[in-house]
């Protein structure tokens, strides 16, 4: 089946505005042993809408289309849909009914303009949409298209995550063949290239499954997939050796997923003090569910008014041995960890810019470690913008942490 | 001139990573009065992306790649380039010696993959890559394409960018027309749908101008776009009594930065206590360059034993109003606020799920506020996932906070 996801929105053509929607749905057509083969982003622009979906109806078997099924002036996924296929719009009573009590469970009432979103071309079918106002269409063989199934969801991420879990999954499911499983490794520590040369061999001889390599700031993922579940547990045996203290974890998590897992399994526990990385660290952290196992917490030392105030250091001391250095991790990391009485301390402290920070360079990086072996300091010097020295430096801090608990240090 | 965008990996079709590539040089291309009509991501199968090649190369004048470049068995970007026009790759000596530097600078060999990335498509002219070791090409009037431009970008982001800056928009410069300008209204506090009705007679009386309203869980953005300043300045002013207080900024800025520049220019500091957000506040804040100015830090108070630790809250009491309060809210916001000396303080805690938390329901939120007037409690249900909660409940309390801050509360 050839599946194409086009994602509508002037916005996704121009501004910070990332089309997360087509990624969920990307992983969610993986679990059914599905993939995308094209994912486009257009404007709201009449002609352009328009000239893909006639390509996509002469390629793709399954179109689903996000956005442009809003109330406001720039939504006509539906109503180009319909022109195509030459076909009028009619009020659906259930959308519309839906979307009054909607407005009526919130003491409000519809602005006027919400009504054209009950609206589904003749022949379609209406997705109800129970946590907002913009019903979704399912429209199976439309005319002079038999065999091609059209699926248009909202823009709202939540609402077409629930739409898709309800009403769509369970129509395309079985439509699915046999599940593609996919082996997926996760790597720190080594930089891509370096992984890709020292799994060559290994891939070579599991050439018959189908492999990929993906590279982000805080870690590398190494993919294999393949219809034989027997055939990807040989690759993830042979490639044990071969990763050794480097693999990270098997399945779905990252790189904080593991060390959380790891942390609770053992009972122990973490705190962290960031200054440079300025919260990201325990965000991500806290991103997990269930962090609240073995994360303590910690805090954002963003000024020495802050390392002072909540871990009582010094600030003569630090304006003598400087923010930015190997005593001042050590001494955050150390002071942490002993007031959460946590079992393991992370401090990050460093200069990611603009300018310089205590008269430490640009990229300049002290991660520190302290744990019930004592305390360590990794210098580094980083690359790249603010964001990526945040995100690189927050990633080596956790994956120092996860080489030292495994070492049991 | 018909501009598209194609990036290039099967990550993206499938996995957790979001195409940021294709975001950022549509806000370059914007900033050149330019705009893709159509970006695509596909996967690294030659069948795919060479069908996708001969498509762009009959409607588009300027075709942007990225991805593809890398020295791993799935990239060959070139190669398909090459093919279909019937040329040869030959080795760019510039971008041999520049990998070889690369590598000598980090005293390492290259491994052997990595010299195929100094392969370009006789006729095409390489692009330097200072920051990585893919170098990129230009290919202006390929063969049998007159007029055609073919710029292909490595796929990391940091590469990318650098030789976009550098090599590529200095030569798309000369071919965009009159520059278009974007008004761009940060508004916080209102449902889109609201604000596209509350707004509609003015964007009506400039309907001259291009307007687009794009919402995210953290804020609302109305956009107008034209080749006339002193129509958008008319615009800006038609719409500052519609808006009133809800306007958070004009320009690039977000919540965030409107915030921290406020507080700056008033000499006054902010502090954060974060249960249920984790952290991810404090990082909101210090992803922006000159944070510290304003912001001096906090604590991600996620346990008990951090509550007490950290604020000196005691833990039977905390027992008795419950970790998801108002009491609890407040006394964090002036615990935090008072040991660090700040002129306001947030904090927010909740339980965003899973399960319940201290017994309170998922999606209950309380978020303190405290200030020079006082501490005021704001009490809120959220529905979403974990992370749209924690992303909610943060822009709520920067919203919360900015009210506060311009009442002189």
């Amino acid at each position: 089946m050839r599946i194409e996801c086009i994602a509508i929105g002037t916005e996704l053509l121009t501004t910070r505005r990332l089309d997360t929607n087509s990624v969920w749905l990307g992983e969610q057509l993986a679990g059914l042993g599905l993939a995308f083969h094209r994912k486009t982003a257009v404007g709201d622009s009449r002609e352009d809408l328009a000239a893909l979906f006639r390509e996509a109806l002469t390629r793709s078997d399954l179109i689903l289309t996000t956005g442009g099924l809003g109330p406001t002036f720039d939504d006509f996924t539906k109503e180009l849909f319909a022109e195509i296929m030459g076909v009028e719009l009619v009020e659906d009573v259930q959308s519309r009914d839906d979307m009054l009590a909607f407005y009526a469970a919130r003491k409000r009432v519809p602005p006027a303009v919400n009504f054209k979103q009950a609206l589904i071309p003749v022949g379609a079918e209406a997705l109800r949409n129970p946590v907002g106002t913009a019903p979704g269409v399912w429209w199976q063989d439309p005319p002079e298209h038999p065999g091609v199934r059209i699926v248009m969801m909202p823009g709202v991420p939540r609402e077409m995550k629930r739409m898709w879990e309800d009403q769509v999954a369970p129509r395309i499911r079985p439509l699915a063949g046999a599940a593609v499983q996919t082996l997926r490794m996760v790597v720190a520590g080594v930089p891509e290239s370096t992984l890709d040369e020292r799994t060559r061999e290994v891939r070579e001889a599991h050439g018959h499954l189908d492999w990929s390599i993906l590279a982000s700031l805080t870690q590398v993922e190494l993919l294999a997939r393949g219809p034989d579940a027997a055939a990807l547990e040989a690759a993830r045996l042979a490639f044990a050796p071969v990763l050794g203290p480097d693999l990270v974890s098997l399945g779905d998590g990252n790189l904080e997923d593991a060390i959380l897992a790891e942390l609770s399994q053992r009972g122990e526990t973490l705190a962290v003090a960031e200054s440079m990385t300025g919260g990201l660290l325990a965000s991500r952290l806290t991103a997990i569910p269930g962090a609240s196992e073995a994360f303590l917490g910690g805090v954002t030392v963003y000024s020495v008014v802050a390392k002072a105030a909540l871990l009582g250091l010094d600030p003569e001391w630090l304006e003598r041995v400087g923010t930015v250095s190997e005593a001042c991790a050590t001494a955050l990391a150390e002071a942490v960890r002993q007031r959460l009485g946590a079992t393991w301390a992370i401090a990050i402290c460093g200069n990611a810019g603009p300018g310089t920070e205590g008269g430490a360079p640009l990229g300049s990086v002290f991660i520190g470690l302290s744990g019930p072996g004592g305390t360590t300091v990794k210098p580094i010097t980083m690359a790249g913008d603010r964001v990526e020295i945040q995100l690189r430096a927050s990633a080596l801090a956790l994956d120092l942490l996860r080489r030292a608990i495994s070492a049991g240090r």
